[in-house]
């Protein structure tokens, strides 16, 4: 396959233009109207308010709490936990719970998230990637920026940004409380990084990001053209956000935790193929193998 | 003197209200009108867009940015230096600049400021610190809740809590890049907080705060009750806040840095004594042992 989008592989890193459109479909073909496909194609995403009930969100909040305190999960490799100091650990995420628990699995297949990715990618759809997410209060830790794609494009050979990621939030999401930052429009751009790929980079890019880190003097000006975007929202809201958003999140020192499920559609038409820039592909958790559709 | 506000001395943290008024002038004494002063009262804070001008904001960046490349500046033990790594250094406050530096020393002795600390303290007053500070971009570090009035209470002996704050933004303060967040109305609790005070504790607790920390469990008390309010203003503008309020910062992975002026001052008949909690005063340059009224 040829690759449309090299990094990791230069001294220097470069910003290329995106070639494919973000949406893929028309209004006639699910939920979005074409207002609302037009801003995705241009902001790089969607809100979409109160796209679960309140019943849902109790019971989703739950099932994390009982994953997070059982012993076979914390010590599963699908599960990550962050550590502060001896007395502040959490669990900060547990992946590809659409395949071992109900309550995930049953909202990874709704047709209110998969019918909106279908409706995007122009296309059936498979699950690359899903996982809860658990940000605590007080020593919540921050994810600097970064685009999804390159990681995906480099370490599990996704080809092309014909992806999408729907994060359901399970908890308000404030100014205050370490929110999604994008900044609108970087997804028509993309950073080629600098850098090879070490082998298992994912052990440790899932703590702290190494490879696939833009280059600073590109996010200043990627800030300074697009500027940035704090994606506030009540529980049951959820963002959906093209796979090549530039994105981050800050720390969050206040008390109010920020949690939610996070599920990633890839379109079948762009199945992953061999790691366009690392020595193997990340395991299965990580990035599916299995491209059956749903 | 009597310790009305004791702190450190117990193994439970209690709550105590706060039996001084915040504001302590009138209308008729200064800058602030009578809702200004009302709203100071009940929120513990108040704003003033475009105190000083954009030619004196460009004048102390500059000046803070000279500071900052000076060796012998580097090498002062008024200068805290935050290291995220080898590669991101950063200074992050630069103490007493009132005395050492003839930019800040005007500030700190301008109508502007001075009239305003004088109409709510209700009397003459002198400048217990004063530091310029640096929240760099990527790796801006954050700061968990506390009471400045508990560790001057503490550790400088400031029998009550007549003091304000003072913080001129050099830069724009966003929702993300890591601003001041107040808990409104706070300022009337005061938090006694456990464990005893360590020799030379400021030392650390410049770098990562200690004693003098909240309960965890009061703080989420507070949160419910008070909210959470995020100061964001353009470049020029200012915050006052009562010493005894409830902040916090998160950390900032934006591009965009933030600097200010902070000044704290202090009524002269509210100065400093032997320390409440803390087995000898601060050094001069954390906590004014001069308390000549300017």
């Amino acid at each position: 396959t040829t690759d449309l989008y090299p990094t990791r592989q230069a001294a220097q890193p470069t910003v290329l233009d995106r070639t494919e459109p973000v949406v893929h479909g028309s209004a006639g073909d699910g939920p979005f109207d074409a207002a609302g496909l037009a801003d995705l194609e241009r902001t790089g995403y969607a809100q979409i308010p109160d796209l679960v009930t309140a019943d849902e969100v109790a019971r989703m909040n739950a099932e994390l709490e009982r994953l997070a305190q059982d012993p076979k999960v914390l010590d599963d490799e699908r599960t990550i936990v962050e550590a502060d100091s001896v007395a502040d650990i959490a669990v900060r995420s547990i992946f590809q719970v659409h395949e071992t628990n109900e309550v995930f699995r049953a909202i990874a297949h709704d047709p209110r998230v998969v019918d909106r990715a279908r409706q995007v990618l122009g296309s059936d759809v498979y699950l690359h990637q899903s996982r809860v997410n658990f940000k605590p209060g007080f020593f919540g830790k921050d994810f600097s920026w970064h685009s999804d794609f390159e990681t995906w494009h480099a370490e599990d050979g996704m080809p092309t940004p014909r992806a999408i990621s729907v994060s359901i939030s399970l908890t308000d999401n404030y100014t205050f409380n370490g929110p999604l930052m994008i900044m609108p429009g970087s997804h028509r751009k993309y950073v080629s990084c600098v850098g090879e790929t070490p082998d298992d980079n994912y052990k440790q890019s899932l703590v702290m990001q190494g490879a696939g880190t833009p280059d600073r003097a590109v996010l200043e000006e990627f800030a300074q053209t697009y500027g940035i975007d704090v994606l506030t929202g009540s529980a049951g809201g959820a963002t959906m956000f093209d796979s090549n958003c530039m994105h981050a999140s800050n720390g969050n020192v206040t008390p109010f935790a920020r949690s939610n499920v996070f599920l990633v559609f890839n379109s079948v038409e762009n199945a992953c193929v061999e790691p366009f820039a690392a020595p193997t592909p990340r395991p299965d958790f990580l990035g599916a193998r299995d491209h059956t559709a749903i």
